[in-house]
């Protein structure tokens, strides 16, 4: 693999004692890998730098675009770990086909993410909580205005230091007129323009003084599927419920973990549809203990109120350790920090 | 407006006697705009060359991307006009504000778009049928990774000479599994992600031997919605029917212009929703006289074979001036060079 190292380290600018604000900055170097002719070119590392990209790039106008979130960690010895990253390498895979991409191949995934790591390991923060973010994503770079899938595309891998992303309690408001995605659609993939889709709604809770919307299914409105950039859970009578992740909902890595970290841990967790009107009766009976939603950015956020149909109901307010929010949310970041055993071999130790 | 002149004219390479591919030559120049601060900044025309964009630039992972799609033509004598260029700007800022992005001023979308055609005029082609396809787009370049809107934007205006795009009959796959949008969606507008979520289902159907799809509503996939890029018609006994300017449909100019033109001229044209059940039964009762699709770049393309559900219903094959089809695009394509009187004033002379 080229390696094109850059001269002036950026790492120095960044202040690890106070909150790091997601994606402010970047770690010194890129992962670059163009497609053309068929194939995959020699993937390169290079300077994080500007692309040169023409106005008429097929990303700009038909948003054929997908990517992946994963994070890399260190333990108290400073060796570096990775959190379950086959599981995105496949889901980007899965992405790539529903938008007509070619697939990354194995070895330009993670040679590629490996050697990035190494020139970049000064950038992964050792601190509790802290992660490297890691990006990997890929565009359509053809150049004609037909609206046909690319025959070119670049694939990268960029990397931010973040701590926790939404680390406060979230208000958040059930959604019962726009939609995010629908049967036969691309909501269960990590597509740009999903999110893209999302932001008037999400603004518009915003401005009525709500953190995230709730979304419900774009055919009948009346069934919860996933809250904005995050899966949903409800703890209702000790009993965990997630929407099943079916092709309209995002089939998130920390979703799974929770429901394999629930039965481990012998609690009683099942993966259904809850209805709005369902939820509005345990809610109105004070047999809702928590609802939260997980992601790879913010690992999980508990819910502190819900808003349905304009009326606002305030959950639980639990101390931090009688959650089970944050049960799940400390399991999961002491194996990131190499902290617990892994039963799972959910670990990826990396030799750099 | 700040004007830099490109040194050396690429218009020479095209050979205007032959067909043009779509989207292959671009003109001279663009229209360069910036969002930033709460504002647009001044507008310039510049080379066409290829722009700097950071590999965070936010379109490349969450898809905020709007474009629209208009032409100008010239007439016998030279002179230059747009077709109901306002219809484009209209809807450009529909889009816009659906997808939580600033709304463009009409100075400098129309001031822009005049000094570019004033630069760019030699690349108008003057045939009949032929035109200057105008891309006016916008996209997100925020440099942050958190999927919110995006606090920085790019305006642009690109060209390309073409000729009549999809020029042959269509065979057309009925999907039913697929989806192109949903209620509550964004499919009413030409946001970028709308396209790439297309490109799969209409490979499939390339691959199996049909040109185009026609989709089905999301929900029930029973109620035809439209066709790949384009707006669908159903000429049925004597009535041309197309489904309804919904949420889930792209509110077409040419759409619109065909209604218009079916009313002034006393043909019967109604707006419904047409299931596929009841296409199937006038199908099979030959009672189908003609089915075309409609689009800014196609105009009109007519359809010369259905497939539904596995069956494939070959559509009456009538001589060009016996097609209600052929009628409106050439009513269309008179308005556009200047050959006929325009009832409606949807011809906009530029004065350059």
């Amino acid at each position: 693999m080229r390696v094109e190292n850059r001269k002036l380290s950026s790492i120095d600018k960044i202040n690890w004692e106070i909150d790091i604000p997601f994606g402010k900055y970047f770690s010194d170097h890129l992962l670059y890998c163009e497609y053309r002719d068929d194939k995959w070119k020699e993937p390169r590392i290079k300077p994080f730098s500007n692309l040169s990209l023409s106005p008429n790039t097929l990303v700009c106008h038909y948003g054929q675009a997908i990517f992946e979130g994963m994070k890399a960690f260190k333990d108290k010895k400073q060796n570096v770990c990775l959190f379950r990253p086959l599981e995105n390498f496949h889901r980007l895979n899965i992405s790539a086909k529903r938008l007509e991409m070619p697939t990354i191949p194995y070895h330009i995934f993670f040679e590629g993410l490996i050697n990035l790591l190494k020139m970049d390991k000064d950038c992964i923060p050792s601190k509790y909580g802290y992660s490297l973010y890691i990006r990997p994503f890929m565009f359509a770079t053809d150049g004609l205005l037909s609206a046909n899938p690319s025959s070119k595309y670049i694939f990268l891998i960029i990397c931010t230091p973040v701590n926790n992303y939404y680390s406060k309690s979230l208000k958040v408001k059930i959604e019962q007129k726009y939609s995010r995605s629908s049967t036969g659609g691309i909501g269960f993939i990590k597509a740009a323009g999903n999110y893209a889709a999302s932001f008037f709604t999400t603004q518009k809770a915003k401005e009525e003084g709500y953190d995230q919307i709730l979304w419900t299914d774009s055919a009948t409105h009346s069934i919860i599927e996933e809250s904005g950039t995050m899966n949903v859970f409800f703890y209702i009578k000790n009993c965990l419920i997630t929407p099943p992740a079916d092709e309209k909902i995002l089939n998130g890595i920390t979703r799974r973990s929770i429901i394999d970290i629930a039965k481990i841990n012998k609690m009683k967790v099942i993966e259904r549809y809850l209805t709005v009107e369902e939820l509005k009766f345990y809610l109105n009976k004070n047999l809702v203990d928590e609802i939260f939603g997980s992601g790879t950015a913010v690992i999980i956020n508990y819910f502190k109120l819900i808003n349905i149909q304009n009326k606002n109901y305030i959950l639980p307010s639990l101390k931090k350790n009688r959650r089970i929010s944050y049960f799940f949310k400390k399991y999961i970041l002491d194996i990131q920090h190499n902290l617990s055993k892994d039963q799972f071999h959910w670990r990826y130790h990396l030799d750099i």
